[in-house]
């Protein structure tokens, strides 16, 4: 990974960071619960992946800030209900305790439930695109996040749980529940900075080759990772009896099967030139990272 | 009530039944727990409303089917997220078992998300009005369910229980829990039917008096009301100690404030003439209704 990778995340995550800041946060029981999972130190690949997006087709970073911080409000939102004891039951996250854990099940539920309304609320500010390319960037988000995207692999996701599962059903779960958030992430900031359908079409290979290097990433670091490095105790994948990469590919065929994913994701920017070469250090990024 | 009323009332209903039941729904166990709570028999007062204050500005109401949808998605999200055990823990709703009594917590809470999610998807789909128009609609919606609107108004529903509160307190938690929504709805319509700013703002003060009506007329029934005709057990107001109008201002005086919240509503159409008339009548209706 070079310097100017690392300069080059860094920038972005301060944009996000400050954009984040900057809203108009209320001093009330809601904000102070949906802020404590929101600023809670997550990466922001989401964002990031959308701004790096828009520079790889040639726009401006700066005029995309509410929609990309859009998808960091649905992923914080997918985060704290999925923590719940009804759902995942996880104390835990990014080395915290779990919202719910902190303010109450009725009020993890309901900031869940704001930051989600409130994600459509900033994709909807005006921005200077035209208006119709900024209707389409709702209209695939909202399927993204929905029924057919990141919910619908969430349902799916609890009914494999205990059941041994195939590598194709557990790379369709992973697919929709993390894969179509990363997808169309990289497809807004395509689409909002202008992109040729081409280009939006082969950032979003692009950002689903990622996405499953990511999530093979996350099982592999389950096995191996350091509990204090990864903020939640490892091998609880293991004890859930979840279908992951490494049982089902043994450790050594996860690891390749992850490098076939970033070959395959730096593959897909072939054409966008050197405008793309964040993007393909990031995919190196998210195959090293040690959290 | 006039039979046109109701002929015109059934109209609008069926109109929305018929756009939400042609929605490409899978057979999948999201879809099913989703349309268990849509397809309940619900009033449709919202989009009901948005489609009536279209016509009152003189616009197509076929046009904002996929819009005045939307509404119901969002109003039955809230509903099933509030029966849940850690909110208000209702077993029953609309006579029926509640969401989670028949499909699980879990699936109850990615039910909820699933319906608010789409909801966007809906108000994104191509209308024929300019798509600036929808942006603002979109943006309006997004305030009145989020934060500072309905979700805000649960979490300062959920902190005012047990608690002796003033009348100006109850009337905020009611305009933002219920309120915000049916006034947007009004909004909605209005907006997408190309009223004219004045139209625009008249149909939101109507909305208003028509939710706190439609809040008052609910506490009302919660005292006077007929269980098996409600749908769900009276009286369960007083033995959750919620602060209720007729707690507040006795039964007379609850009634008292029903009428002239009605009056309001109707005043707020004066400039609308005859193409208000159906929502003078629905201001009528909710003061009337036993259930």
């Amino acid at each position: 990974m070079s310097t100017l990778f690392q300069q080059q995340f860094k920038a972005y995550g301060e944009l996000i960071e400050s954009y984040l800041q900057g809203l108009p946060w209320p001093s009330d029981a809601l904000s102070q619960g949906m802020c404590y999972s929101l600023m809670s130190g997550g990466k922001r690949i989401r964002p990031v992946l959308a701004l790096a997006a828009t520079t790889a087709v040639g726009g401006e970073v700066r005029q995309i800030l509410p929609a990309a911080a859009a998808l960091e409000f649905i992923h914080t939102y997918s985060l704290i209900h999925d923590d719940l004891p009804a759902m995942d039951n996880d104390d835990y996250r990014r080395g915290r305790l779990a919202n719910h854990k902190v303010f109450g099940e009725a009020h993890a539920i309901l900031a869940g439930d704001a930051l989600l309304t409130y994600a459509f609320e900033l994709l909807a500010m005006p921005l200077p695109v035209p208006p119709e390319v900024q209707l389409r960037v709702i209209r695939e988000v909202a399927q993204a996040a929905g029924p057919q995207g990141m919910v619908g692999g969430q349902v799916a996701d609890l009914a494999g749980e205990g059941k041994t599962l195939t590598l194709a059903e557990v790379e369709r779960i992973h697919q929709k529940k993390t894969g179509a958030l990363l997808a169309v992430s990289a497809r807004l900031g395509a689409i909002l900075g202008g992109g040729t359908e081409q280009a939006i079409e082969a950032l979003t290979c692009y950002a689903q080759a990622l996405g499953l290097a990511f999530q093979i990433k996350d099982d592999i670091l389950d096995v191996e990772g350091d509990s204090a490095v990864l903020g939640k105790p490892a091998g609880s994948d293991v004890r859930q009896g979840k279908s992951t990469y490494p049982a089902l590919l043994g450790l050594d065929g996860a690891k390749e099967h992850l490098s076939r994913q970033v070959a395959l994701a730096k593959d897909a920017l072939a054409e966008l030139g050197a405008s793309a070469s964040f993007l393909r250090d990031l995919a190196d990024f998210v195959a090293a990272r040690q959290r």
